[in-house]
């Protein structure tokens, strides 16, 4: 592809009432945006308007771990399953595809497989699985654990949860359907595949009862920053959301993990890096930054704290908030996040109070805020430097954010050649610019 | 209720293709309805355009047990995931209910409680579930097992899997969120519960992050007919499908059922039994007759003689096809149905090709056919002789046989004022009559 035909592919994440954790206070804000689903249905309608690649959505399988007096303050807690949600919403779409969380620590691999198959089916092939590996002791609770899996454990079943997942989704061939009522030959017996997988944690049989979906293989999408992730993410990942402060950063993990792919037999451009971007939009520099503000000061200091300690895995509460970060100990359970917080309070020499303004909105993606202009310069900045493929967009407020940024960004990205002014295919491998990926069984028999 | 006021509830079961096992091959089926979302979309609507109380889909976790060259003559090997399917289709309907088979057996019950309560908040309270436990050891394999679970175990944990779902429902009260964007505070803490549930097989903390769902709980439905699925029925089901050739069958299982739901502090009202049938309607008797006919002489030898050793769990293939049922050893595993056909295969002294043309159709349900005047005789004598609160109706294929039984047969049910010209209620509760539930915490405070 030519650098002068490569577009930037956009994501929108929906997070429930908006991604800024203050955002259901918002006078705009929609307060029961998590379990309203007409809501979920505008929003997606409107991502779909600005040509945007995919919706996504995170997910945890707990309520939220913390203090019932605190979490009570905040709003993900309780919102719409991901499979129901984004299979109602295939059916008040047409193009836009459809990518959410499900954690490979307390699933099954063939209802999973299964799932998002059906779910390729239904719409035409646009979904996409942001494999995770669950987070947070409250999970494990919720599925008959005592304890929170150690990170290499989890790692692994990943791993071989993953190759069990797209085994299945060969099961049958592209063409195993004769549907031949003069005969009688529903399908061809040599075309379905019995996967026979007999691993270290699953044996599963197959074939899925399901038949090959359209985009072959629904797109796998990850997350993870780490070594361990980013390993799998080269072996697997064909698109990856990413938290990234500065362009240096996200230059060394986009050359990075490109160069991993090469040892699992896959080219650069199978797979596609997208930072978060917390992005409020204006009409002025001064009115995108008021917006932001007005949603800085909706936070209560005791969730911001709690937030902040999360992400850290480490119990900020007892220090003075307008004071340092104090010396945390270990924890091989945190993720790869903590580095780049602890990382961003050195460099910027900030207190408690600080730092969790920066990430109790973004939640460690980086923020920016400006004009149509400024906002696409720095888009364009990272695009154009192998710092990202194109970005997934956290809207901080809905609808607000998400309207500006469709009626406001998208029309100036656009006019620089650098996005769609229509969608170039059916499917959402189609738009990425993703292969449509041949049958396992196809393969071995070659 | 009056006698006069009382209507019939009806249950649309969208097997795929049409529940005749050759309704793939008749020249009007759709052939590959089971993975054709604009088809069940379609299906859906017509149903709701003739006020059916619900949309039914059964659902099993394999393709398929059997010979490959064998089942490869079926068409119920690949199909959409539930799910996925019903909440697609909660997104173009707006007041019929939507039910469909899950099973305790290979799930985890708060993946299941999730979803089928998000299902709920999206449908606008529409959502139902029909509890099983799974019957093949084809599924087992799937799921990183060895053997298929005895049927007392698999009971025992459908038991305590259901206790733990419907808790998981009650996890807020009905009024547990504020969302008071001046306060700040988005729910009362008190207001959310802890199930803490340590039971022999399941130890899930919770609470739920769905929010109590329009329904307060999704309706729960059962089909089990065995001496452990009455009892199971009669403590925690609000639907029952089941499968009655005669009258007097369907009276004795009605009656016996209701009586147990008093030990369980239910009354007899909380429950609707619902037999399937499978009808096929004519403009005349003999219209009817040979659109049955029709269908019957497509059925494939081999695949009724697998379809009938997979009801007895015995292989038949080696008997003479035109003799008589063979002596069957005693079988635990096996469920209620087989005494069904054996008692049928006895009673009117059938070959095994007779009764394999008896259920491999109706699959062990009752099979009619005539006008739109005697379809509706045959509902209303088992309705207002204490045999039925309304049916299961499985048309043989789609969409031909609900188009009849839409245009047809609820007109006249509808004459008789044994059946509902408008929608009564907006949820599936409302609609079929049933109350919402008390949540489970409120209770114990009272």
């Amino acid at each position: 592809m030519s650098a002068r035909s490569r577009q930037m592919k956009l994501g929108a994440f929906l997070w429930p009432c908006g991604h800024h954790v203050a955002a259901w206070r918002h006078p705009q804000g929609v307060a029961d945006g998590g379990l309203n689903f007409p809501f979920y249905a505008e929003m997606a309608q409107l991502a779909e308007r600005g040509l945007f690649d995919l919706l996504f959505a995170a997910d945890r399988v707990c309520v939220a771990p913390g203090d019932p007096d605190i979490i009570s303050h905040m709003s993900y807690v309780a919102w719409l399953e991901p499979f129901t949600l984004f299979s109602a919403l295939a059916a008040v779409t047409r193009r836009i595809g459809l990518v959410f969380t499900v954690t490979t620590t307390y699933e099954e691999p063939y209802h999973i497989a299964r799932r998002f198959a059906s779910l390729d089916h239904i719409s035409g092939g646009r979904s996409g699985w942001n494999l995770v590996t669950s987070a947070q002791a409250a999970e494990a609770h919720n599925f008959s654990r005592d304890a929170h899996p150690p990170k290499e454990e989890r790692y692994e079943r990943a791993r071989e949860f993953a190759r069990v997942v797209r085994g299945l989704w060969d099961s049958w061939d592209d063409d195993a359907f004769a549907r031949d009522k003069e005969s009688g030959l529903f399908f061809h017996p040599e075309k379905m595949h019995v996967l026979d997988h007999n691993g270290p944690l699953f044996s599963v049989r197959g074939p899925l009862n399901v038949a090959r979906s359209p985009q072959g293989q629904p797109v796998m999408v990850q997350a993870g920053a780490s070594d361990d992730g980013r390993d799998l993410a080269a072996e697997t990942a064909e698109v990856v959301f990413t938290a990234h402060q500065r362009l240096s950063d996200a230059q060394e993990f986009y050359a990075d993990v490109k160069a991993r792919m090469a040892k699992y037999g896959r080219e650069p451009d199978d797979m596609k890096i997208m930072p978060g971007i917390f992005a409020t939009v204006g009409r002025t520099e001064q009115e995108a930054r008021d917006k932001y503000e007005q949603l800085q000061e909706l936070i209560h200091p005791k969730v911001g704290v709690m937030l902040l300690s999360q992400f850290m895995a480490f119990d900020l509460s007892p220090y003075p908030i307008d004071g340092p970060l104090p010396e945390m100990p270990e924890n091989k359970v945190v993720s790869s996040r903590r580095t780049l917080l602890t990382d961003l309070a050195q460099r910027e020499n900030l207190t408690i109070r600080q730092l969790y303004l920066r990430m109790a909105g973004a939640r460690g993606h980086r923020t920016i805020y400006g004009t149509p202009t400024q906002i696409a310069d720095e888009l364009e900045e990272w695009f154009t430097k192998a710092g990202a493929d194109g970005f997934n967009i956290m809207p901080p407020v809905l609808p607000g954010s998400l309207v500006d940024f469709v009626d406001m960004v998208i029309p100036e990205l656009q006019r620089r050649g650098l996005f769609r002014t229509q969608y170039e295919g059916r499917t959402l491998r189609e738009n990425l610019g993703l292969r449509r990926p041949e049958s396992l069984f196809v393969t071995a028999r070659a």
